[in-house]
């Protein structure tokens, strides 16, 4: 059952545009003869709803271990079917990547069986956990202090150094982050610089990183790059395509790190032939499930590459599944990233929680949470009710601002 | 346990030597508190067999499922040790390697025991079969009729050309097999492309392939891969190491194939690099087990190269496991090796079997195959009277021709 669902989403600012009120996610349900329940969470855009449902029909029969199967009946299923995905956050689609997207969600779904029949959790089943806790890091943003036209939220607006920093120390004091990381693209680069500045003085001690979503030029990103040396764990996709992000690779100081231009398995060998980037912030939800991210996990480690985590906005089955597979990763180099702190509302009876900046790893059958029936009945209705079915964060930010495009190399 | 056995081998030449008349294996079992026993098979070479030993009181307390926490506490126990491996015909040991060999066998032997625990057949554990059988290819050798001052073999002499088609056409008409590949790296390289050509002339349709073991230099290999330009499915390892391996890759217009300069992770990056092979011959027995052996196939598969099974002297468990694996491997893309047609003995009830090539996957829980204690008994006998505790090819022909040496690019 692929159920679609809405939840409040603060006015978060990226080179794309800003989040609408609503965030979209789908809430996969798999069923077994038995009576067990297997859970998935991914995308909730129309386009991929759309495939999620043709696929859903080819589950039946498989055996909840058949990753092979599962991957070989969707792809029978979609023929090649690619769903856009209008924000471009995540680099590029492809019929692959929208094969990848599809099968993610129900893997997820059968490994979360898998561990229930098995009596083990998923990190047992994808290799065994080598850490207690994850580490995730305070995911900053540039925001409005309210929706337009809406109530002001409670984080308040973040438009400047100060306002970042405010923002940073309330997600640090509730949370513990211990690594911090701001999401750019949205002002001219020296005042992300400036932010970036004002955070490493108000938190020397922590690990922190900049992620302007492709909006600068090679040029651009290689002085930013500059200016910041030392002060960046590492720069996030400074710049569009694996020849200009290795073009700031080969001057940058800190490692580059990619979830545009290195988004599936065959952007792999050019960015190595290239040095495009440092680290790889892996994805489940779009590199095709768990297991197919704990491959993703193996080649970084064999070609020297780091391994983080990306994260859309997203609940908590997500988190969970981003959990369980950061607990099984040995080579994980960083803390993960998680929307978590900006979702106010959940669909499982019992969130992983954030505790000195890490989830500790649920040891339960399966992926440890249940779902709340009565919440994914409120938020399937705010789904319908809301208005939106895709997400577009430009379309959103032209209502206030009709000029605006969308930042590819903008600066 | 560990149980060294001990069965006979015909004399088969190599580039190192010839088969001494036991090859060596080790026998692993896995106990569980409930009783069940899980199965592993790997080299019985007594340095190899002195970390078996020191490894198997680290899975005391392990889940199943805990390849993550077998490797660590393996690791832990081994502290770098490297046991040497005399024969060199699957390249250069490390401390890393020989982890990956001591792992191997205790993976396969938890993982044949999760699959008796969840009642599924290792190739489901492993992400579910894609084939319903696995193609081996013949694996011919030059050989003598008999050991020195033994009694003739069954298969009696390979020496030559005719010898060679003789073996094939047995092997074929025993098992069916639809590919070949020969042992060479014996007798000068025009004997040896000459045994080709009388191969392709006897067997048209059969895909062939050529393995000197690195006894050439890339000039000769670069004329062998010339003369036999549309005869080869691939040439495997012509001239040691990754940089020779790629010279005689860009002139060459068959793929080359490697077990010898690609033989751990951190070989990949610069075979990629220079292009030195097309196709890498896995081996679960030092890639670290199944699972490791299906991130191989993933890099393999993400970097475009082909993939294909090594195979050293071996049993009916090691045949099970690398039958599992095949089945689970999408992108395997050619027929493995196996010596199983060398081997009249084996320490299984019921030995998996060849029908036209290939051997049927077996859905049984687990590996689907059980040790023969009569046989293990009878092979570790015969193992303690043999009077080898290690495989040298090199010295045991030696003993017929005092001054031989292995040939690496002798010729």
């Amino acid at each position: 059952m692929v159920t679609p669902v809405a939840f409040a989403d603060p006015p978060l600012l990226n080179a794309a545009g800003v989040h609408q009120p609503w965030a979209l996610r789908a809430i996969i349900q798999v069923r077994t003869g038995s009576g067990l329940v297997g859970l998935g969470e991914t995308y909730g855009d129309a386009d991929h709803l759309a495939l999620l449902r043709r696929a859903a029909p080819a589950l039946r029969g498989l055996d909840v271990f058949d990753t092979n199967g599962l991957t070989a009946r969707v792809a029978a299923v979609l023929r090649g079917a690619d769903a856009p995905d209008a924000h471009g956050l995540t680099g590029p689609t492809s019929p692959q990547k929208s094969l990848a997207r599809v099968v993610a969600p129900y893997e997820v779904a059968l490994l979360d069986l898998a561990g229930q029949l098995t009596d083990r959790p998923v990190h047992a089943l994808l290799g065994g956990k080598v850490r207690d806790a994850v580490p995730f890091a305070a995911y900053l943003f540039y925001k409005w202090d309210r929706h337009p036209g809406g109530e002001p939220d409670a984080w308040g607006a973040a438009l400047d150094p100060d306002g970042i920093v405010a923002q940073a120390r309330a997600m640090v004091d509730r949370y513990g982050f211990r690594s911090l990381k701001l999401k750019g693209g949205v002002f001219e680069p020296d005042a992300e610089i400036a932010a970036v500045r004002a955070l490493r003085r108000a938190f020397p001690d922590l690990p922190t990183r900049l992620d302007p979503n492709a909006a600068w030029t090679p040029q651009t990103s290689t002085r930013v790059a500059a200016e910041l040396a030392g002060e960046l764990e590492y720069l996030e996709d400074p710049t569009p395509g694996r020849v200009g992000m290795a073009e700031v690779a080969a001057a940058a100081s800190m490692p580059l790190a990619t979830n545009m231009c290195v988004v599936a398995f065959d952007h792999l060998p050019e960015a190595v032939r290239l040095g495009s980037v440092g680290v790889v912030l892996g994805d489940h939800h779009y590199w095709g499930g768990l297991r197919a991210s704990a491959q993703l996990a193996a080649i970084c480690a064999t070609f020297g590459l780091g391994l983080s985590m990306h994260s859309n906005s997203h609940l908590g089955i997500s988190l969970a599944a981003m959990v369980h597979l950061a607990a099984a990763t040995p080579t994980l180099s960083y803390a993960c990233d998680t929307h978590i702190p900006w979702a106010e509302d959940d669909i499982v009876t019992a969130p992983l929680s954030i505790v000195d900046g890490a989830v500790p790893v649920p040891d339960a059958p399966g992926l440890g949470v249940r779902l709340d029936e009565a919440a994914l009945d409120r938020l399937h209705r705010q789904y319908l009710a809301c208005g939106i079915d895709r997400r577009d964060d430009e379309a959103y930010l032209r209502t206030v601002d009709p000029g605006f495009t969308r930042r590819v190399a903008a600066w």
